[in-house]
């Protein structure tokens, strides 16, 4: 499966990634060698998706004891970092989840510095590997969803990108097409950031599948054609009652889907359901700066004074989505 | 009433546009001297809106005439410059209604060359004031829809920039606004063209009307929070049945607005409505060149090589409209 490596360790323990800001004119690595580089590229979104921002968190992690000589120091240093990390994005529940992971095993290792950057490292590798691992048996569910012949809808990027492996939404899509199906993906372009355009259709191409670029606008459009044979979005946060907050755009999705008649499904770890959210009411939704719409990159494309809403993320109904593809299986709704 | 002049004849008989691809960082005039250059300008959407083409079109038709020394050559000549302009857009049915406007003048008039340009110039004329008379009363249709407080939500741009007028859809907006009435205009930014952002917050801003942008892919999202209270949108043509072809984005506003449970108008004068068309289905729908959605002006956003679809329009059924402000007064459809 030939999809990119967009995080690892690099030589003197620092980590890397791939910055995503830059794709897909430019495919850089940039190293980040303190927590506030860590903090600084989720905020930025150079690296970005739900199960992504969590391992980076906990890859982060570990530059917190970098210069901590005791113990008590890097206590205070883990601390601190975890605050920092926690709050860099405020709707994906995975970063949350990721660091709880880190901190229960630091509860459990009474070591000196070097242990300590072990355990971290140690468990920020695991979930690293956990969420790869996820994304495999999320493809093998998703699977059976897309036969020969189907078109795939889906928005932004819950992809390669997103997670390190084989992504959540695109799971499914990779391992269709290394099957030898032919299948056609419809990829809305997802403004403000594009992530669909420069990711999702970046990533897709580079594996040779099939890729249609719309405006977001035409998604509804698009629905209404008859050869969207499926939806399949990511989550950034599942509440119990089946909620779930994805990027801003979903909702829309979720509902020109309903009425064309077009299945629904949302795929995600574990990590993304937040037990402790009754329902999406409850998912805080992060509002990002005003200039992000107002143009692109260096582009302006709108009066510079005009005010902006600008929500990252909508909530969609538990009530618009067939099911959720989880590396469990796939778990279907009944009314 | 501070609506910006957007289409008018220069000194010596030529045709001037305010150049709507230039905004909002520009705001200059270009001299259309030659049909050519006419059906260039309504291609390219340096003039733009349903409206305001039939009106460029029907102007345009006196250019026709310049090198004409003969009756015969000007027949000629004209009905050369009916077919172009008439296929400069395949959907709005404007274009075509003031074609037809033009050409029942010129059946009648039996003279020489300077008698079939003053006929085709003052029907020109009365075209356009014909166009800002029916926004001045959809205006006044639409006014009792958005009393003190209204937030309205309306996509692309059918303002002033596309009439000659007050606008359609914004037409209400600008005589609610004129009373002293606060609003609160929501404007999606329309990719891949934004007129949204470029046009619509632009033509409001300059009037003082409060205006919020947002990305198309919070539509959704912004109607299921409450303070939208009604949308209006354009239209480029309407089916015998009540189908309204519009802008791409509009059908998923329309079913987000219909889950939301947000009243949507449609503000069209009666050039729109297309008595030979029987249902939205028969309506062309124009695809536009991929590189408008492969970026904007000269930022690339996605793969240079991705396919893309990108149809300039969507078509939104019947039983999503609220109902009709047209010049003759509003129309609620009754199910």
């Amino acid at each position: 499966m030939d999809y990119p490596a967009v995080i690892g360790w690099t030589a003197d323990e620092a980590v890397w990634i791939l910055d995503q800001t830059l794709l897909p004119d430019r495919e850089e690595h940039r190293e980040l060698d303190s927590v506030d580089a860590v903090a600084e590229a989720i905020r930025r979104l150079r690296v970005r998706g739900a199960p992504l921002i969590g391992v980076a968190a906990a890859m982060g992690m570990t530059l917190a004891l970098r210069d901590c000589a005791t113990r008590a120091e890097a206590l205070v240093a883990l601390e601190a970092a975890d605050q920092q990390l926690r709050s860099a994005r405020p709707t994906a529940v995975n970063l949350g989840w990721a660091l709880d992971r880190i901190r229960r095993c630091l509860d459990r290792e009474l070591g000196d510095v070097p242990s300590l950057r072990q355990v971290v490292r140690s468990q920020a590798d695991q979930i690293r590997e956990d969420e790869q691992a996820n994304c495999e048996k999320i493809g093998v569910a998703g699977l059976p969803l897309l036969p020969e012949g189907a078109g795939v809808m889906t928005i932004c990027n819950a992809g390669a990108l997103a997670t390190g492996g084989l992504g959540t939404a695109t799971a499914p899509i990779y391992l269709a097409h290394s099957e030898g199906r032919r299948l056609e993906a419809i990829v809305p372009e997802t403004r403000p950031l594009l992530q669909g355009a420069r990711l999702t259709a970046w990533e897709l191409m580079r594996a040779g599948i099939s890729a249609t670029l719309i405006p977001d606008g035409a998604i509804a459009s698009r629905l209404a054609q008859g050869d969207v044979t499926c939806a399949i979005v990511g989550a950034d946060r599942i509440a119990a009652n089946g909620d779930v907050a994805n990027k801003i755009g979903t909702l829309g999705l979720a509902l020109a889907a309903w009425d064309a008649k077009v299945p629904l499904y949302v795929a995600a770890p574990r990590s993304t359901f937040d037990p402790h959210c009754p329902t999406g009411a409850e998912i805080p939704i992060e509002l990002r700066d005003a200039d992000e719409v107002r143009g692109f990159q260096n582009t302006t494309t709108a009066p510079s004074e005009v005010a902006v809403w600008n929500p990252a993320f909508d909530v969609t109904p538990a009530r618009l989505i067939t099911g959720y593809i989880m590396p469990e299986g796939l778990l279907e709704r009944v009314e």
